[in-house]
C-alpha cells in the first residue's frame, strides 16, 4: 500500500476538481481517502492509497487532467505554486518502504516528461541533489519566476522534461514520510502576527525543525499554515504550545486549529500521551489495539 | 467492536474456569483480553472483545457452561452474588454505541430466559427501572434472599424468564461506557491536597458528574485515584485541567499521570482533538482508521 497526495493549483472552480478525482477515482484499485479545497489558496489536496502501481496510475491521469485544465498563466491565490499539478509525493504506507516511493516518483516523472512535455523535479527522498530537497528552493519566483529562468539558470534546469515551461508548468514529484498539513486560526486578523508567528516556528528561521510556516490571511482570520515534516521527532502538541506562547507574546491566542488531509493515528496518541501527561502509557493499554493485535 | 466484562461465582476450580475460558475463546473471532480471578471473593472476571454478534455468542456459551458448572445453593464467597453468571456487562469500544450495547443485552437476556430458563434482570444503560440501574439493588438478599422473594415479590419480578431460581441462580445483564482508572500524581506529599483535590473533582462532592476520586499517599507522593465512569461526557482531559487548577490553587502541580489497566482509543483521541484545538477532527481524517475500513 502506497499513499499519494497531489497538490493541484485549483480550489475555486468545482467542475475542474471533479474532472481531476474523476480521472483518480477511475483508476480501478484506488481508493480516495480524502479531498480538501481552499479557495482563498486557490489549491486542493487529493489523497488516495492503493497498491503501486495502481497509485502511479491515478497519478499520471490526475496530473494529465490538471495540466489540460488548469492555466497557471492566469492562476493565483494565496499559496506559492509553480505548477498546474503542483507537488506529487508518495508516502509509504503499512507493508512498503520509501525506497519503493522513491523509484516510483523516479519513474512517474519519467512518464510525465516524456507523454506530457512537463519540466519534472524530484523532491526530499526522491531529490537528484541536496537542495533540491526541500519544496521552498524549488518553488522559488513561483511559475512566473520560473518561466524566466528555466531555459538559461542551470539551477532551474528540470530534472526530466523541457526546459521550458507551458500553461501547465512544472510538476515536482517526491517520496518522503507521512506530513501533518495543520493551520492554526488566531484570534486576530493582523497578517503581521501571523507572519510573524511563522517565522518563530518554523525551522528553517529558527524555529522547530520539522516545521514549515507561512502566516497568511484566510477568510479575514490570521492563520499560521504549517506542514510537520518529522512528526515524531517535532510533534504536534509541541508546535501548538509554541504557537500559543507566541501568540500570548502578541496579545492573541490561538482560535481554533484544523487539519488539512489525514494524520496518522500515533501523532494524536502522542499528543495525548503528553498532554494528559501520561509518558508511561503503552501501546499494550490502548484496549482497540490489544484486541487488533489478539484477533 | 465491543467489550464483554462476564462476573461468575467461581474463584477457587481451575476446571471450572478453565471450561467457562474454552466456551468463550472457542468461539471464532474472539479476542480475550483478561481473565482474573479471586478464591476469597469465589469469583472470576473475563475480559473479552469483538464483533458485536461473535461476542454476545461467546457470552451465551459462557453463561451456559456455567450455569451447568456452579451450583449457586454451595456456593459461597465474600462476594455478593444471585447467579453463576453473576453480572454480564457490554460496553461499547470504537465503531459503536451505547445504545447498541443496550440492544445486545436485551437480546441475550432473551435468549438465557428463553434457552436456560434463568432468570434475567437488565442493569445500568439497559434497566428496565430506574431502580435497577444500580447493582448492590439487584444483588440485595443475594442468592438465598431472591430465592426467597423472586416468585410473589413484584420487585423482585424478573426483566425475562421464570419467577424461581434453579441452581444457576439469575443473571444481571447490562450496557455501560468504559470505566477508565486514571490516577495523577502531585509534587507534594501532602495527603490533604490530594484529599481537597479529589474532593473538588468528584461529582458526588459537586465535582465533575463521571469522576469518582479519592486522595491518597502512593509511595510518599500525594495522588488523586479516580475512576471516570463516562469519558464521552466527562472527558480524561477535562479532568487532567481541573485536577491542575485545582493543584496550582494549593501551591503545588501534576507530576505525572498513570493509567491503570485499559483506556478505549477513543478517550485518547477525544483528549488529543481538545488539547490541539482541533474541534473538527473527523475519524475518516485519522489514516490508519481509514486503511482498516478499506482493507
Amino acid at each position: 500500500m502506497i499513499e499519494c497526495i497531489p497538490n493541484f493549483s485549483e480550489g475555486r472552480r468545482p467542475e475542474v476538481l471533479h474532472a481531476i478525482g474523476q480521472s483518480i477515482t477511475s483508476v480501478a484499485g484506488i481508493a480516495l481517502l480524502d479531498q480538501h479545497s481552499d479557495a482563498d489558496h486557490n489549491r486542493s489536496v487529493f489523497t488516495f492509497a492503493g497498491e503501486a502501481h495502481v497509485v502511479a496510475e491515478a497519478a499520471y491521469q490526475a496530473v494529465r487532467q490538471a495540466a489540460q485544465l488548469i492555466d497557471m498563466r492566469m492562476q493565483h491565490g494565496q499559496h506559492p505554486r509553480i505548477g498546474a499539478a503542483d507537488v506529487v509525493p508518495f508516502v509509504p504506507l503499512a507493508g512498503s518502504t520509501l525506497a519503493e516511493c522513491v523509484a516510483l516518483a523516479h519513474q512517474l516523472g519519467q512518464r510525465i516528461a516524456t507523454e506530457l512535455a512537463i519540466p519534472v523535479y524530484f523532491y526530499e527522498a526522491a531529490a537528484s541533489r541536496p537542495e533540491r530537497r526541500e519544496l521552498p528552493y524549488l518553488r522559488r519566483g513561483e511559475y512566473e519566476g520560473l518561466a524566466a529562468r528555466i531555459a538559461h539558470d542551470p539551477d532551474r534546469a528540470p530534472d526530466y522534461g523541457p526546459s521550458q515551461l507551458g500553461s501547465a508548468g512544472a510538476t515536482i514529484i517526491g517520496a518522503r514520510n507521512p506530513l501533518i498539513a495543520f493551520n492554526i486560526f488566531l484570534h486576530t486578523s493582523d497578517l503581521r502576527v501571523a507572519k510573524a508567528i511563522a517565522r518563530a516556528v518554523r525551522g528553517s528561521s529558527g524555529g522547530l525543525r520539522g516545521v514549515r510556516a507561512l502566516g497568511m490571511l484566510v477568510g479575514g482570520r490570521a492563520q499560521v499554515s504549517m506542514n510537520l515534516t518529522d512528526y515524531r521527532h517535532t510533534p504536534v502538541h509541541r508546535v501548538v504550545e509554541l504557537v500559543a506562547r507566541e501568540a500570548q507574546a502578541h496579545g492573541t491566542s490561538i482560535a481554533e486549529s484544523e487539519l488539512v488531509g489525514l494524520i496518522p493515528e500515533d501523532a494524536l496518541i502522542d499528543a495525548a500521551r503528553a498532554l494528559l501527561r501520561l509518558p508511561g502509557l503503552r501501546d499494550e493499554q490502548i484496549l482497540e489495539r490489544q484486541i487488533r493485535m489478539l484477533l
